[in-house]
C-alpha cells in the first residue's frame, strides 16, 4: 500500500472522551473512529488487524474440527421466552416493534438460536459430536459503554457451540476448544492467563475465563502464588473452589458482576490456603460447560444407538474479537505509540523514504517496497511529501514492527537502516540485502 | 472436508413457505435455514459460497483502488435527521429506545455515516479522490420479506462510496466501480445486464442497475431490440431517457417502486423509438452518481489548491451479496438441484466412493481425496455409510461442478468416473490420472 493513496487519518491530539491508552492510541493511530456511544467504525488499518485476528481464529477453529456458520442478529423474541432469558438479559437486549407490530430483538448472544438450529437438524447419535461457530456482530444495550472497543454496544464475537451425546464427549470438545483458545491468544501475542469463572447468565457447570492482566481491566481475578490456581472474583467471593454447577446467574451476560462481597488484599487460595495475587484483567475469552441448560427447554434431542431419546450435552465458547485489539494495545505500547506483533500488525514493514523530493531516496524507497511486495511481505511505503519527523512519528504511533529508513546520507554509502519498533534497535544494511534482512528480522520477531 | 464429519443437513422435501426454486433448493441443499421472517442462518456450505463471493468482491474492489472499512449497524437518529432521510426511509428503518431513553436505529444503508466520517477526516484536495467500501450487515423492516434471501430484513451488502474533488473525478471513480462490478458479476458466472435506473431514495443524478433476468424477478426492465439501450421500469414509465438528475425519490430505498404507470407490452425505446423487450429481473447491484446530496447537509468539504472551500462530489455503489447466491441458483439449476460455477461452489469436486464397506472403494476414495487436497483442489468426500443413490442425489442437489465416482466395477478395470454436474457428461479415467484430469476439467469449466 502506498500511504499517499491510503486512508490513514492519524491525529496528534488524544480524543477528548478517551480514558485509557488503547482507546487514545487506536483513535490517534487511525484504527477506529467513534460513530455514537459504544459503536465504532473500523478504518482500513483497524480492519486489517481485525481481519488478521479473524484469520487466526478461523485457522484454529478449523484445526479443532469446528465448522463455521453465520446466524442472524435479528431474533424472534418468542425463542428467548422459551428459555426465560428474555427476562435474564432484559436490560442488555435491544428490542423493537416491526411494521406489523411484532417484537423483534437483536441477539446479545446465540445459545437459543444455535440450539434450535441443531434441534431441527440433528436427530441421531451418528450426527454427533458437532462444534459450530460463527464470527458475528452482537448488540447489547450497555449501561455505560466505555474504553473504546473494550465495552461497546456493537461488537464482533467469535462464538462456538459444541454438541455431544454425553458428558465424556463434552469434556473432549471442551478441552479441544480450550486448547484452541490458548493457541489463538498465543498467536495474537497476548500474555493471557486462564481462571475458573462464574458461568453467570450462560448457566451450566464449569467455566473458564481467558484474561489479559492490565491496570485498566474491569475484572478482578486471583492467582495463587503457591499452587497457581486462578479464579475470578465472583468465584473467590462466593468461596466456590471450581464453580462446578454452583454459581447463580448475575443480571447481565458476561458483563455482569456480583454486587455483594469484595476481594480483600489478602485473599487466600481456596485450594491450598496460600496467598493469592489479585490482578485487574480484561476478559478476552470465556468457555462454558452448559450441559442441558438449553437443549432441555428447546428440545435438542437425539436418538442413541439403542433408539432412546436423549438430550444433547452442550458447551459454549466466546472470544471478544474487537477486545483482542484493545488488549494488545494496552499491553504493548510506549510513549510513542502502539507496538503490534507481526501476526496482527496492519502492515509488517513500513518503508520510509525520508525525503520524496530527492530522486535517489524516492527511487530506492519504491524499489525496496516493490521487492518486498513481490516477496510476499505485507509492506506499506510512506510516499507522502512530508517531513521525516512526520513519517517517523506516524510509523511509531501506528506501531508496525519494522521500519526501513531510507535517507540521503546512508544511500551515499549504499546503506539503509532497519529499525525494530519495539526495541528501537536499528541496523544499517546494504541496499541490495534489505529484503533478505527484513525477512530474517520478521522471522526473529515472530519467534519471540 | 469429510462429509461424515460435516454439518450438511440436506432435505428431501421443499420447505412449505418457499415460493421460488432458489429458496427451495438453498434450504434443501443445506445452504440456509430460516430463523424468522426475513432472517436466515447460513449453514457451512452456504457460508462457504458467501465467503467466495466476498473474496471476489474484495479482489476487484482492491484492484479498483477502493479501501475497505467497517461501519457500525447502530446509528444515532440525529445523523439521519440532518439529511431528512429519517423520514424518507421511515418505514424500513428499524428504531429502538436504549436504556437511557435515546432513540437509536439500525442502518438500512450508510450514506450518512460514511459522509460524516469523511467530513471529519478529509480536509484537503490532496486527500482526494478516495473510494471506501465495506461488506456489512444491513437491516430493513421489509413489508413483505420473501423469496428466501432475495428479499430479507437482514442482509449483507457491499457498499462503496467515492469522494472526488470535482465532477470529472466522479466520472472516473464511477467508471472504475462500474467496470469492477462487471468483472465481479462475470466472475460469479451471472448473466447480468446493466440498465439506466431511477436513483430513488439515494438521490443524485445518473444511476445504473445490474440485473439478472429471470422469471421470478420483481423488477421490470426494458432492453431495446435495436440499439441495446436498457432502462428500468421507473425510467421508462417516467419517460426520462437517461435519468440525469431527473428522478424523484420513491418511498423506500432500492426496494421501492413507483406506483402509477405500467409498462405496456409494446414499450418503445426512448432513444431510438424501436421496440423493447420487457424482462423480469433480480437487482444485484446499483450504482449512483450522488453529487453533493449528502456532502452538502453533512458539510463534507475540502480546501482546493487555491484555498477555497468546496463540497466533495460523491458516488455510491451497492451489491446485494446474499442475492448473488439466490440469483445464481435461479439461473443455474435443473430438476436434480443447483449447478454452481467453479468460482462459487462450496467445494469444487465431490468424491463419491459408492460403497464405503468395500475396502478397495473406500481406500481409493480416500487416496484420491487426499491427493486432491494436497494439490490445492477444494474437495469433499462423501464418506458416509449410505447407499449410492443417496450420495448421487445429494451431490446433484448441492451442485458441485465435478463428481468423481468410485465404484467396485470400474476399479476392477483400474478406472473411476469423472462426471460434470451441469452437462451430466462423464468420462472414465485411470485411477492414477484422476487428479490431473480433474484439474483439466476444472480449468475448462472455469473458462466457460
Amino acid at each position: 500500500m502506498k500511504w499517499s493513496q491510503a486512508f490513514i487519518p492519524t491525529l496528534r491530539e488524544d480524543p477528548q472522551d478517551a480514558e485509557v491508552i488503547s482507546h487514545k492510541l487506536m483513535v490517534r493511530g487511525a484504527l477506529i473512529r467513534k460513530l455514537t456511544a459504544g459503536a465504532y467504525t473500523y478504518l482500513p488499518l483497524g480492519l486489517k488487524i481485525l481481519s488478521k485476528v479473524q484469520g487466526i481464529i478461523r485457522e484454529e477453529m478449523t484445526a479443532a474440527g469446528a465448522q463455521e456458520i453465520l446466524m442472524p442478529a435479528l431474533h424472534p423474541i418468542e425463542l428467548w421466552q422459551k428459555t426465560g432469558r428474555d427476562k435474564v438479559l432484559e436490560e442488555v437486549m435491544i428490542k423493537f416493534r416491526d411494521r406489523h407490530g411484532r417484537i423483534g430483538c437483536l441477539g446479545p448472544t446465540h445459545e437459543e438460536v444455535v440450539t434450535s438450529l441443531v434441534a431441527g437438524n440433528v436427530s441421531s447419535y451418528r450426527d454427533l459430536p458437532k462444534t459450530l461457530y460463527q464470527i458475528q456482530t452482537k448488540f447489547r444495550d450497555e449501561m455505560r459503554p466505555r474504553f473504546g472497543v473494550i465495552r461497546s454496544c456493537e461488537f464482533i464475537m467469535k462464538d462456538a457451540y459444541s454438541f455431544d451425546a454425553d458428558v465424556q464427549g463434552l469434556e473432549k470438545s471442551y478441552k479441544s476448544m480450550f486448547d484452541a483458545y490458548c493457541r489463538i491468544f498465543k498467536r495474537c501475542g497476548l500474555p493471557y492467563i486462564t481462571v475458573y469463572a462464574d458461568p453467570g447468565a450462560m448457566g451450566g457447570g464449569e467455566s473458564h475465563e481467558f484474561m489479559i492482566p492490565c491496570d485498566i481491566g474491569e475484572d478482578l481475578v486471583g492467582v495463587c502464588r503457591s499452587c497457581g490456581y486462578g479464579a475470578s472474583k465472583d468465584i473467590l467471593v462466593k468461596g466456590a473452589p471450581d464453580a462446578r454447577g454452583s454459581a447463580g446467574a448475575p443480571p447481565g451476560p458476561r458483563s455482569g458482576h456480583v454486587a455483594g462481597g469484595e476481594l480483600g488484599k489478602t485473599t487466600l487460595c481456596p485450594k491450598c490456603n496460600k496467598e493469592m495475587d489479585i490482578k485487574h484483567t480484561i476478559e478476552v475469552g470465556h468457555t462454558f460447560k452448559l450441559g442441558t441448560k438449553y437443549s432441555k427447554p428447546l428440545s435438542a434431542v437425539y436418538l442413541d444407538a439403542a433408539g432412546a431419546t436423549k438430550e444433547i450435552i452442550m458447551g459454549c465458547y466466546g472470544i471478544g474479537v474487537n477486545r483482542i485489539l484493545a488488549a494488545t494495545v494496552e499491553t504493548a505500547n510506549d510513549k510513542d505509540g502502539m507496538i503490534w506483533p507481526v501476526s496482527l500488525s496492519p502492515y509488517e514493514v513500513s518503508v520510509l523514504p525520508l525525503n520524496m523530493s530527492v530522486e535517489n531516496v524516492r527511487k530506492t524507497g519504491l524499489e525496496i517496497y516493490g521487492k518486498l511486495i513481490e516477496q510476499g511481505v505485507d509492506a506499506i511505503i510512506d510516499d507522502r511529501e512530508d517531513r521525516a519527523g512526520v513519517k517517523f512519528n506516524d510509523s511509531d504511533l501506528i506501531g508496525y514492527p519494522l521500519q526501513i529508513i531510507i535517507g540521503e546520507k546512508g544511500l551515499k554509502d549504499g546503506l539503509v537502516e532497519i529499525k525494530i519498533r519495539k526495541s528501537k534497535v536499528s541496523e544499517k544494511v546494504k541496499i541490495e540485502e534489505t529484503v533478505q534482512k527484513v525477512k530474517i528480522f520478521l522471522d526473529k520477531l515472530r519467534a519471540l
